[in-house]
């Protein structure tokens, strides 16, 4: 138990220090309408776990060995939460998802309306590349932050997370396949976990063979993570979780447990999470603890 | 007339090259789903005067003074092509200008929908930043291509585009100065050219004084480009516009004619090019020519 409160320890302290950074990473004396600034802030300020720019940084340090890589890998894990929370933004749309709340708030849109909505989002996409570049002035190499933009651009766009939601609202109700629903949850979920983990690795300088294992941990652990979030949304207790549960029912979503049954998809991100945890021990970290700590974490959460 | 008809063919040779870099811009051995990847395509392939990549590629060849730089420069010029594209989906939709036609053809959402259109303009302007990257695969510097990562971000985003954007629409009928229409010019068409310009002056090796004389260049180009799009909606020949002129009019947009007059207006396209002609000249480039040429022909168009 001590070890769970220690992770959450590490976990919310890294959120703030990462919300601080987000806080500052538009440049103040960039001068451009208030209310897109506003509408852009609202949606990153919302919350969250703040879990993939926090992988971003742990997993620097990991390969690294050296705390400093921290502060190198920060414009990166900014860019990581921002491109979550544009997705997020468009995804809550009325033409898509048409949400009205989103971790207990008004939903962009609702607030702000459609047309600035979709500008924030595509602000956020766009500032997203500036600040990954940023890493660049903290003295992580031009070539190494130039992969890093490229990784990001691929696993965020038509390829990864963008091609993901095409497939869920092209294919809504019409899922009916393991395959298909692993595409979906690949694409959506796991593409940018790969990516935060693989930035971060190559910020604190992996070899080959590392980012390899880092891959492949970073995948199995999300979509362990997604299918973790499909079983709360089931049986999860709505206080802890703060939003309703049943909503996939409710929604008729295809989801692992209506697929493949409850216990059959608790034991999947078990077998997941020790596949994840196998990858990381084959990397050979200096300093691996945090990034096993996380995995351990995801898989136990209840929120 | 001979040198116009020369500029006109350089122009459109030019535009096929970048159509043909545009069409294997997105590598086919990428899977995702075939309906989004048709309608990213459809509006990258419905034509326009493709001049913000045709600028990448002249200004990379006037700065280093010779061809192979167009080579090299051809990623950017593609990844500036789908920023533009992107906006006009963007532009388009329902919530924002509600467009059912663009050049003649039906608009994205229109054909695909609401949702697709927003993901496909997000996968264009996610992609631009893949095909901006691949420029280090053509022999462009690192630490050059993340500059271009890093312009393009600033330029496209809050900041610029996207901020222009926000202003017209949160402005409209609500501007009367000639201070607001020209921050709303400066940021949805001039910062985009802005950075075709300086982009390709990047990659050709351009020294700092260079730099800002072809910066200023460009803004005043870009300006002069928007408000002679003002003249020829207002005054224009339909057919070889292929659009409906006195749009602007029936939209009560707020225009330069509109504000300033329709002789004070040709009278600023004159004055903003013979001055970015000016900083050219500054410039002291290599091969300046067809910068000069497009400058011109920009100037004397009639759609």
């Amino acid at each position: 138990m001590n070890a769970l409160v220690t992770t959450a320890d590490f976990l919310s302290r890294s959120a703030i220090e990462v919300e601080q950074a987000l806080a500052e990473s538009i440049p103040a004396e960039w001068k451009f309408p208030s209310q897109l600034r506003e509408a852009m802030m609202y949606s990153v300020e919302a919350g969250g776990k703040r879990l993939r720019p926090i992988l971003v940084l742990a997993a620097a340090e990991a390969v690294k060995g050296d705390s400093r890589a921290w502060h190198a890998a920060m414009p990166v894990a900014c860019a990581i939460e921002m491109i979550h929370t544009y997705s997020l933004i468009h995804d809550d749309l009325p033409a898509m998802d048409d949400d009205d709340f989103r971790r207990g708030k008004p939903t962009n849109h609702k607030v702000y309306g459609e047309a600035v909505a979709i500008l924030a989002g595509d602000g956020l996409l766009t500032h997203a590349f500036y600040s990954a570049s940023q890493a660049a002035q903290r003295g992580v190499p031009a070539a190494t932050v130039l992969e890093v933009v490229s990784d990001l651009a691929r696993l965020a766009g038509a390829s990864g997370m963008v091609g993901g939601q095409a497939a869920d609202i092209l294919g809504e109700q019409g899922i009916t396949t393991l395959a298909e629903l692993e595409y979906i949850h690949s694409r959506k979920t796991s593409d940018l976990i790969v990516f935060s983990v693989t930035a971060g690795a190559r910020i604190g300088g992996a070899k080959a063979e590392q980012l390899e294992a880092l891959m492949e941990f970073a995948h199995k652990l999300g979509l362990a993570f997604q299918v973790q979030d499909d079983i709360l949304d089931l049986v999860g207790d709505e206080e802890k979780l703060g939003k309703p549960t049943q909503s996939d029912v409710q929604q008729q979503k295809v989801t692992y447990p209506y697929l493949v049954g409850l216990e059959e998809s608790k034991a999947l991100v078990e077998r997941l999470t020790k596949e994840a945890a196998q990858a990381l021990t084959r990397a050979e970290l200096d300093k691996p603890e945090w990034l096993f700590a996380i995995a351990e974490y995801l898989m136990s959460r209840d929120h």
